[in-house]
């Protein structure tokens, strides 16, 4: 799991029908102290978060199936699971 | 998931089986403001793009089996699910 | 599976609902002598970890399904699954 | 996916039962317009790939279980799915 | 799958029950000519593996549960599957 901030939303109509109705997030990965990062990537949403919410990101890996052979499932890797209210850190980390 | 731009495609008549009939696609990865990246990966098409596309693309790490052992399932790590619009960034964002 | 310091910890109210309960951690990766590396990330405890112990993380990359379609099972895909007592390393390596 | 060029190949007589019988594999990752990277990987062969072939790599990060708790399934991870007989490649792009 | 050396072991008490009885190895990979590279992992020994050992590692992404919320199945995503006896490179290569 990455954290990271949401900085826009992407519109696609062309697409994959398991995405319908989904919210397709652009977000940039931040260190902990709140500094961007070069990574960026896209994450579906699931806990309603908005453009400029500190997220947790989830990167997956698994789907129950392809969706390009169009078996049960869905193709997703990355999803917003949680709105970050405020980071513990240690002193002396960043 | 990642954005990139479709950049060209990939032609293997001595490929696994379970790959028959698709079309696969080389990808470049870019950023959200269009720039291209280092980064490109081979992906198979699911939602019928073209060359010089913007499109989204799930890396799945998922699959029924391994190609290696001739289980069920198909070995695909990388898809193309959504042909992009436009994409709707914050201000100061890239 | 990476070696890791947990340097911090995570509130976020808003989240899935699969990680009512779950402790968030944040850790920082370390060499097998302990520097610290770039790379941080975020990863449930399993084992009562505390801030400052030198950890083990999976990054497991599967979940039974995701967050975003509401399928079961849970969108995890780092875990602290140890908390290491002492490494022991080869002479000249670090 | 990733696109590579067979470089080697690996013996191990003392590995888990379950590679008995299949080819290990080792490639070399190139760019579209075919210039080395850095990276190898290790892979098994499916489609009867030989030394020097360019060829299609999946990575898939996903097994039927793992390797080391004796579970039902293979530990692969990655696995040569096709053998390129060319690449269309847009203009300008490399 | 990437080829090791292993470095050393871990020793971690207070960890998670599906790994009892295991071993923890660390490991540094190599380039197929044998020179180190920065990378280090932490894996789990299939193979009656020893430090100094060249060994392939499979990275698996995959486990039948995870470690934090206590489902059936093991969170591992490296294991030693084997110990290599020698690699036939082609010439040029490194």
């Amino acid at each position: 799991m990455l954290l990271a901030r949401v900085i826009g939303n992407i519109v696609a109509t062309q697409k994959n029908q398991r995405y319908e109705g989904t919210r397709v997030m652009l977000c940039r990965q931040i260190t902990p102290s709140g500094e961007d990062l070069e990574y960026t990537c896209i994450a579906l949403d699931s806990v309603n978060s908005g453009e400029g919410d500190i997220v947790v990101i989830v990167q997956e890996g698994w789907s129950a199936s392809t969706a390009s052979t169009g078996k049960a499932g869905a193709a997703i890797d990355s999803a917003i699971v949680g709105v970050v209210d405020y980071i513990d850190l240690l002193p002396n980390e960043k």
